[in-house]
């Protein structure tokens, strides 16, 4: 990127948090001043369908949005626009711990490149809002009480389809995602879960999707919430990525008991 | 990435446009110097395959090789280069509301963050060529005429396969996507549907890449278009993309009178 | 993104070459300060999983492992992270001619877009280490030989699923990559099919992960190899897209004779 389309970017970046500040008191605002300048088809559709409508959706809340939208700019390496979003994600109640959960997370399911580069737009958020210390640093509690009958079965599955190949690959799945990282305290089960949801829609795998809706499902999204979260994606990574979930949600859905997960 | 990095990118960027300006009196030497002297393989490659080749090839028109090219940076997040195809792309007949329109279209087809940054390249590109105002405003023509049969048989498929599951995405890609991004007259449906079809393309899409290879030809496309559009694609976003939608088109190509397709 | 960021970027660049230059002497500490402050999870992560046990592990040397990494971020565009891994690249025995090289096959592999950020990384990483001239210069040794059974098998096959339909994407092919990249001698073809399985599996391309896994293993890459690269991806690249190439992996050793493989 040029030296002048690094200072636009950061105009935008901040005439965006500027703008995020303002929005509860002028939510039909959102659009920087150079969108609405230079591009203002796309501007209108910033704030009157983006922010004045599907953020303000009921059906899944500014939180959980918050979690999808900072998962598909880690994974699709979008750094120019972490920074307006991970101050939104803070103020919608995602803690700082939680972010940078989100985050390391993320190393494992979108690779370590896109985390890292979120880490140095967190280390700036971070210090405008004067957090640090305690507030980020790795929790006390023990780890998570582990799904006995739902481990055995993943572990089961990874033994049949990829330890007789990349057996390596197998360890680190079983030691450090299994038994460790999906087992941390810093991020509810379900919030990993919609983290890793958002993560693979964002990249586009289908393939693993199934197995996490699963298990995002079994950690108490209802249905209403993952298809929620797949209308907000269709925003930030494409109407491509977010309609391709759609016949693995089906499945998800057709698979297990109605009753039970309308009442989850 | 670093500053000098960054200012690397900077005189690449400029070497690029100079070399862009440059292009009619000689098309040999387009690869900026540093290119030249970092990578001399790939200097020599992108002067005489990329430019002095695959550019002047006459299937395509250098007007739909800067769709097509834009649509790949815009859709892959490749800011870096942005800023030499926007010029390009006014000089190969692309109106500065063209390409506004096509930044507002890749933001539902490639995801809002990416073209949330191909604004902030535009706006310095327009700045430089004193555009703006009046050229960038949004059209007040009448939203184009739809095709009835064509948008009953669309209408159809979403409620059989997408409402049932995110009846909210299939909400939006109703009244949002069909029935008024795709009829704003700011961009012509054949434009249109080619920016759709180089985004799929260049995001590894191939799922939707059918239903829009079919309407890209229904507005007008060519085959000898569609894979002319394809092979410049290969340079572009890689060769796997490329092959990739070669049996999509195949398979668009034989469900297609043989006769109608080439007179078109 | 904001300036603030850049500078933050190029802080955490060169905190990690820094990093990068200490390791030999305490490979404990790779992650850079910021990210120990930020994230502190993700910084132990970096140090005691990545380096201390990834990095460390037998099975594929650590030439083998910065091609790998190199490719990865070349392919996904991960710009900020490119200056410590090429540095360590070298660092690791790869060749200023052969990172270039590898650079250059990534624009017909990634795209040219991808190609060119890197470039202008390489040039300021060869500026720092002084390297130019002859060491970066195309060689002048006679093109690698063809293999004519193989090379026959692959023309065949493009004339059949390619050349039909996109006759210009198939000359290129034949002539551009086959009879010309591949030969190119500053990669050996054992390298240049790593390059291009690591630039597969992080663009999440299953399509043509057979052909090239077969093509690697025809010029002496073995199981472990293989299986230990796909295992160091799922952390440049995400375990979504390792997972997606073990039953590639697991076609193409079971399509081989295992004592051949074996004693590659």
């Amino acid at each position: 990127m040029t030296l002048l389309a690094a200072t636009t970017l950061a105009m935008v970046a901040m005439a965006g948090a500027a703008a995020a500040q303002d929005q509860r008191r002028d939510i039909s605002r959102v659009a920087p001043e150079i969108v609405r300048k230079t591009v203002p088809p796309l501007a209108a559709y910033t704030d009157e369908l983006l922010f004045a409508d599907v953020w303000a959706r009921p059906g899944l809340s500014p939180r959980d949005r918050s979690f999808v939208t900072v998962s598909a700019l880690v994974a699709g390496g979008h750094a120019a626009q972490m920074r307006a979003h991970f101050m939104r994600a803070l103020d919608n109640g995602v803690t700082p711990s939680e972010l940078g959960e989100t985050i390391t997370h993320l190393a494992f399911y979108a690779g370590w490149p896109n985390a890292m580069s979120a880490v140095a737009v967190a280390r700036d958020v971070f210090a405008e809002r004067g957090i640090g210390g305690d507030a980020v640093a790795a929790s006390a509690a023990a780890p998570l009480p582990v799904d006995g009958a739902q481990e055995r079965a993943r572990a089961a599955s990874v033994d049949a389809n990829v330890r007789p190949t990349t057996p390596a690959l197998a360890d680190y799945t079983d030691r450090v995602l299994f038994a460790d990282l999906w087992l941390r305290p810093e991020l509810a089960p379900r919030d990993r879960s919609l983290v890793t949801v958002a993560a693979l829609i964002a990249g586009g795998k289908a393939e693993q999707l199934r197995f996490h809706l699963g298990r995002a499902m079994d950690a108490g999204m209802t249905r209403d919430e993952v298809a929620e979260a797949v209308t907000h994606l269709a925003f930030y990574t494409g109407w491509p990525n977010a309609m391709s979930a759609v016949p693995v949600l089906k499945a998800v859905f057709d698979d297990r008991p109605a009753a039970a997960s309308q009442t989850d």
